[in-house]
């Protein structure tokens, strides 16, 4: 079984109402390296395969055509740059992998391309990029990229990813840095090549600016929902991030995704899949519901309907009630609206049950989440990773601080007394592909 | 006296050729996490001011119209982005400052505004920013911004960072977090603000995505040495370098610059300068000769004209041997021809003289250098210091690895005995800004 644990370097990531929960260390630790490095050390210590970045790119201003609800709630703003924390991370811990969202939409990929090998070379090897177009118009207003419709984010995505391997995987030789003291020669120049790329988007002479890292191409992770995102992630992605309804109806989502993968000529195995869940552990049942207690008292309307507005580009306030949801013209992922049709119990759900279901989210249970005590967590997860075909999970600690510590302190020790994880790192794994896919297969497989 | 150390994250800063030095660990340790934790905490013993990265996003290629030489001699490639180290050397390190160099020509200001402030919230207050407009064209041919004329690149630049300085200082009022949980405000939107910025060349609403860092704004570093360079630093600069032609002439050149500061409005005493300079230093004479024979040894032709024609953008492979060098229109720093004028001994340089002169780079001397034992190089530095009015160095120290060491070891012990430099960090100066312009000043002065 593979774990991540997600984060972002913001107050209180993924449950943006918890920064509220006392002495949560998060809220105010976002901003220092040793909230960072201890959060690295501690998960080193438990073996855990990834720390996971989100990110984000500007503010969530939709909902009521105001970044202000944002701004009180911490709807991630404050938010600082993830890459300014991970290199202090990398460097107290040696097995540890970093998952790095990027976006295709803000930077040019001979840049990307040269970050991610400058991450992969000085983590020796432990750096996934977590490919994202973006979503968020309000960083157009602020002068990033252009804001494409959702299919030509993907377009551009794809020629994106293009461009990025050939200057990982082309442009240098193995071999081509000799460091030939007496021939006065450090690169061989007949070993480095051009990639002269000239598509749609993009014209990208190279040669890359780096040498070849330990891996030479992160691994790539991908998370798409959308039926253009599942063929993205078909086509490049080796981990993706799913978000399945439950066990029950995970099993087909999971075999669709491998169908894909399958169809767009790769190996179905070459694709890990990890279920992104909420994860809530208490020492006992009654801890863990007075963890839902306080989840529940803190969960915020104004909150809830500012992250869900930001991400689906709807302003809840801004059409009657009765407007269906599937007809207002919009930029951000369609999936954003299947809570709102099964909550609302039809499959035409409108802004009223938008407003209605998105502004009272229930506290986590044990059929939502991976909720209650160390022992009953684990059985949930054997039952998914039974029924499903998953290949592990990407956590979501609530609340964000604590709920690491209950994740490495409690939830691990147990899937391990199970021997459903690992106990120590593999050292025969020196990166994290090879942690994915065997020792030995540190670069991509063509 | 303020004293930095000149690094860039490739095999041999500033002194390419000698990567081929013996056992000069940066060749090898420049992608090592190690090596620059090992160097920062090296640096703060010493009680150095900043530790300074100088950066490229693009390959030389001017030379013979072929990136192939500066692969071959290692000509600042390969080259990883310093902010993939930086964190791990902030965190082993509570005092020593950082200085980053950041062109305003391939990033968005609303995302360099964003990095700084992470950087300097996860260093407490430690991080300059070296702004520089690029003069590689070879960076366009990857897609990376539009190679703009010189003066044009200089009026973007002044742009950019009056949107960056917007987005630190106008953007979130001191006090705008909270933090209050009976309100559930994390931070109270009245006290941040957009910043509707509508110029020539950038468009940026706002807010800003940091709460307010230690010191709001980075230090702005800037090492133009054009007539358009020098009305930018004396508009902007708050630490300038200057590669003055010696103690003699750079009094005149550091009041001509000090005039500009005063001439645009601000504090002539608000603007320190920096004399960048090789600093080459043995236990002995014989020593310091010895590595000057090194040197000589291993300053190669080819290496010296790659990065000259990369500087320049002339190919003096590309034109007859008497054509002008001012008579060829090209993009680059004017005053890189200098030195070929004063080598030729004649204000009217030509392509066989750059060939000539650049190719055979003499070897340090005591006149050209801070050269020779660490009390002859103190005599010198107290030389420099009382004829020209600077306020310290911007070293690069020869060989780039062991060098280090010399400075560390030999040379700032005998400033320190002198009474010219600091034993320890004041406390009272807790940010870079403040060590530069006394405690109390964290944030620039309006």
């Amino acid at each position: 079984m593979h774990l991540n644990v997600l984060t972002q370097c913001c107050p209180a990531p993924t449950f943006e109402f918890m920064w509220a929960a006392p002495e949560d260390r998060t809220a105010s630790g976002y901003r220092n390296l040793r909230y960072w490095t201890d959060l690295a050390g501690k998960l080193e210590r438990a073996c855990v395969d990834a720390l996971f970045f989100a990110d984000v790119h500007g503010v969530y201003d939709v909902y009521r055509d105001s970044w202000e609800p944002a701004f009180q709630h911490a709807v991630q703003v404050p938010a600082i740059d993830p890459l300014t924390v991970l290199p202090a991370a990398a460097a107290v811990t040696d097995h540890l992998g970093f998952a790095v969202t990027y976006s295709t939409a803000y930077h040019p990929p001979y840049q990307c391309a040269r970050l991610f090998s400058s991450l992969d070379h000085v983590t020796d090897g432990r750096i996934a990029w977590n490919i994202v177009t973006s979503y968020l118009s309000s960083a157009a207003k602020n002068g990033l990229g252009e804001h494409l419709a959702h299919d030509s984010r993907y377009d551009r995505a794809d020629e994106y990813v293009e461009v990025a391997r050939a200057l990982w995987e082309r442009s240098w030789e193995d071999g081509a840095v000799v460091r030939d003291r007496s021939a006065r020669t450090f690169t061989d120049p007949a070993k480095v090549r051009q990639i002269d790329h000239k598509g749609e988007f993009f014209t990208v002479r190279g040669p890359h600016l780096c040498e070849p890292s330990p891996q030479r191409t992160p691994v790539l992770y991908q998370a798409g929902a959308s039926s253009r995102g599942l063929a993205f992630a078909a086509k490049h992605a080796e981990v993706v991030f799913m978000t399945l309804t439950g066990p029950a109806r995970g099993g087909a989502q999971v075999a669709e995704l491998r169908q894909a993968v399958r169809e767009s000529g790769r190996d179905p195995a070459s694709v890990k899949v990890l279920q992104g869940m909420l994860v809530m552990v208490g020492q006992t049942e009654e801890q863990a519901r007075a963890k839902a207690r306080l989840y529940a008292s803190l969960a915020d309307r104004e909150a809830l309907l500012t992250k869900w507005c930001g991400w689906t580009g709807i302003d809840v306030d801004g059409y009657p009630d009765d407007t269906r949801l599937d007809e207002i013209p919009h930029h951000a992922v369609r999936s954003a609206l299947s809570f709102v049709q099964r909550a609302s119990g039809s499959g035409v759900a409108t802004v009223g049950d938008a407003r209605e279901f998105i502004g009272r989210l229930p506290p986590p249970t044990r059929t939502t989440a991976l909720f209650g005590t160390a022992e009953q967590v684990a059985d949930r997860m054997e039952e998914w990773l039974e029924r499903t075909g998953i290949d592990g999970f990407n956590l979501l600690p609530c609340p964000p601080g604590s709920g690491v510590d209950d994740v490495c302190d409690l939830l691990i020790p147990e899937l391990q007394r199970r021997g459903l994880f690992r106990t120590s790192y593999d050292p025969a794994e020196k990166t994290l592909r090879e942690r994915y896919f065997g020792a030995g297969n540190a670069a991509p497989r063509h």
